[in-house]
């Protein structure tokens, strides 16, 4: 950590600096610059985010970190990229391209089973579907719940597709976790502390989706949530994020992916659906999404948009998605993927 | 609700559009424009967001919708102000400026107890702090949980003043409410939707501070899911959003407070400790707050900001703390209250 | 134009609004709903922003507009997508994919004809360089201005390219138009409507970045400018947008490619450089912007990018640049583009 | 400045960093830390942006500066706040409290004349009117020009009260100077180089509006900018950020005041007409910008709202007017204000 002192800072302020710094462990270190001195402190920082602590004392002007301050998720604890095991078909982050497709809401045995093999049949390998909704209204459908549950392993069965669902509640966690193949926390909840540590306990991969306003380092401060209590299976996901720019529903911010590349172990998801919010732009956006790294996607689709209970704009029709894979091979062939 | 059709579109796709609005159950009514047909839905739209889902019909350009989501939260539903209770000193939204003042952590009793003290004899009508902590990092303190709730108690009883602390899950709403006079959803939970029908369910007053992204009709919406459960006594804090702007944690909204005392009834404070991140900045932001119509204030104040184990460079200390506290006087004045 | 009353609105003051709207030319439309009226304003609303100030009226919610506000740049009036001609070699918007590199600024004779030569072998087929630096800081180099120009023109004989370089004040449009294939407005300009409009007095083309805060309507609206003064060859630039993000420079919205092919005729180019402010992620990105649909890129190349007078951490050496452009063949040709 | 060297770096690669520093005229400094090395360059920062450069080497991870890049515009060069003379009966910064209010677009005689009267009687001490209007859109009025400058100068007679004005082009600061006793820069010219230069040649104060999407330090910039051509009068203007909430037109950025006044010795005034958009918000805006420290304020005042030429809604009435300054007169004083 860097602690920048006040051009003109009494020597009896520093003095008091450089006492706390080794209070805290670290070892202080001076440099007189040509207006102020700077003094660095060395130690490892992670876990002592106390010494921000320092920018309250007399004469100091700010103080930089330096470290990163998550290690589970960082490259420098684990250098070649994770490949995560979802089900005996499917693993997240090696060569083949995954693509997640269904509807935003379970809504009904024949909806779920009819998609589910509707994408199936156009090359995606992970079925999607929601049965918690975390809705932004109280008056808006909420799920089937438990029921969408079932419907989701009905669903598995006729296409032997395992499936990725939200989980919204800490108190619910096992509950989905006894149906789904892999758990999914939505961008509302990806600083739900409570939630996060809780999916850490349990041995399902989980998909963690980028919270509208969090940064990329708060992201992985997240994932190192869930992985600090155990659970090393964790796929990042770019939904969009909250910017001034109204023709899109959020901002998909696909430089994400090849950051997220270099900081983190982790494989990288692109959710184009949430993150334009209109179907005219998903194929666009997964294309790209995939030309910039991504080692998978997750789109919406729905047999029947106009009727659906949730997000009918930003989903594709069955025949929409199969053209879109069509062409999506011909991208994840140039950037050197499998589908 | 205002459906806006694309130039040129076609007679069938428009008598599609009508037929779902029908079905729908509002009564449509087509304006015929110099380039393009607009077809207004008459009909209350709250509860009805699946409306929205005629956005992916053919023909369609984009769909407006007229009226606001929430309802028990709005002016149309309850035009005077409401003033809730906390204790039997203190009630937030009426003519009395109330401020609620300490420690961002829980640290010990002797910290709690003084402090206390310390912003009561400054004029603070309330006490804050924290015992579980929503930390972005899992290595940073998390708070001392119910040993917590039992310090602030014990402060309670030392000062006279009730005290308002953060719930982080459902599992513990109840436990926190045996103890608190009032809880907090922190920014980071604002759309933990499971936490805000939880706490819609007990009868203590709760503090529900805008999310770092939440545009005011989302927070409007948060508050909603508080009030749809039963719950009506909930005080809305603008505690700062995320901008581009780095020389500030955050950027205070103070024009969210007028322009939700336009659209609500409920009470709304300010929060310009994290709103700034910087106790150099807090004074003026508060002023600024009390100025701009605020009902309250939260302020966080620590003896020993360099020992502080959470966000000590926001924290002011007693002495700072006093001497703002007279100033404010002066504003509350000039904007009619008492203080 | 659709003008929504406030609930319980007195007659009175809907009659003043049907009254103003039929000054203003209009013919109203009245819709009366469950708890409020809403009125069609009818007629073509370009060129009428007054309408706006309906919004003052003692009664009026909102005032929504139907219409987009630009007219010359929009798919309405021209339906077919536009190829605009640099030059005898070069044209942006059909089936070639068109790159456009070099150094951020023109340094010397050496360097930028070196570097002509350099990114025409790889592949490219523009020139660009800054003789002209719009800088943050008054005491950054600020180019070398009509000598740059010059230097420009060497490197275009040398190498045959045409290339590209940014006019930053209406007094100097003339003379950047002697020497310039095509002139660049750059992100800080594009909202100078005094500079837009003396280069839509010019006779060629115009690439017009994005603004930092700019939304794609506004963007659109630039366009505008340029064309409504008479020149229609307007390229448009994605370049980042700011957010809170700080990981990289800025957020390149790729989304705005496909948004702005569904909106506008214009041919749409990306600068992956700017967007992203790091050349780790340069190439990634352009990979990206090609496969979401642009026409073509700007890419940053200096062959000593530590000794770069600007912009070092975004520019690519020339070797990189070349392994860059063997991969984009391969999603050029994904995209059913030739390179 | 500090260089942040990768985890690993090879010698070589510091041994190169250190050579770099030394060529840039720097004393490089090593601090040995626990997983990296981490370089001080000491020596004066300032006008040596050139050092970023350093960012593309070999093992350098991040280069992180630490002083500001601004100097005329900094404390540290200045101690003491400056007061800026507009004419024999207006200076700014000082204790008194100075409206400058008007119309947003000058738009005939009658207008300017009788809003220049109404406003002085209720107080302000300065009139402000747009003669050059910079317009989103080609087709808006886009100002009376020299004849709003000349109607202008008439006002100031039949008021006594100077006026400031805005100047959109290079060419027409010298026409501006000669009518106006004060230059604005609007926001969306806030970072255009030629127009700050040139009006760093004048000798008439300058108030710069903040950009929309500008930080503070290139607020700062930008004003230094003006100051480095010899133009020390800079008055900066907080007129709203742009950000993701739409309920209000801008977010105006309050903090932006305290943490200006710890930076820069420069005179703040705040616009909340243009910051909110809406006249309903201004005068809470207004009385919580003097709250937060403001040295003068920018109001918005049209006789007509309803049929202005534009930002009718966000202007006031003259009546509305004078009922804000009577409150306002009340949030001076406990600021501490004459007015």
């Amino acid at each position: 950590m860097i602690i920048v002192m006040k051009a003109g800072a009494a020597k009896k302020d520093k003095d008091e600096v450089l006492k706390r710094i080794r209070e805290l462990g670290y070892k202080p270190h001076v440099i007189h610059g040509a207006t102020r001195d700077v003094i660095g402190a060395v130690g490892d920082e992670r876990g002592k985010l106390i010494l921000q602590s320092v920018e309250s004392m007399h004469g100091v002007e700010s103080v930089l970190p330096i470290l990163q301050p998550y290690k589970l998720a960082s490259k420098e604890v684990k250098k070649e990229r994770s490949i995560i095991r979802v089900s005996d078909t499917v693993t997240i982050g090696g060569k083949e391209l995954i693509v997640m497709a269904g509807p935003c809401s379970v809504e009904g045995e024949e909806q779920i089973i009819e998609t589910a093999l509707a994408v199936r049949d156009a090359g995606a390998q992970m079925l999607r579907g929601g049965a918690f909704k975390p809705r932004t209204s109280p008056y808006s459908f909420q799920g089937l719940e438990e029921e969408g549950l079932k419907l989701l392993a009905k669903a598995r069965e006729a296409s032997g597709l395992p499936f990725v669902t939200e989980v919204i509640n800490p108190e619910t966690v096992e509950l989905v976790a006894e149906y789904a193949d892999m758990l999914q926390i939505g961008a509302r909840n990806a600083q739900n502390f409570a939630l996060l540590k809780r999916v850490g306990q349990i041995h399902k991969p989980v998909l963690l989706k980028r919270g509208m306003s969090m940064t990329i380092q708060e992201f992985l401060m997240s994932a190192e949530y869930i992985m600090s209590e155990g659970n090393q299976s964790v796929i990042l996901c770019e939904r969009g994020i909250r910017t001034f720019e109204t023709a899109t529903r959020n901002t998909l911010d696909l430089s994400a992916i090849p950051v997220l590349r270099e900081k983190t172990h982790l494989p990288i998801v692109a959710d184009p659906s949430h993150g334009t919010g209109n179907y005219h732009y998903v194929a666009a956006m997964a294309f790209a999404a995939v030309a910039a790294g991504a080692d998978g996607l997750m789109i919406e689709v729905h047999s029947d948009p106009e009727h659906a209970s949730s997000d009918g704009p930003q989903s594709l029709k069955p025949s929409k998605f199969a053209k879109m894979m069509e062409k999506l091979k011909l991208f994840a062939e140039a950037a050197d993927r499998t589908l």
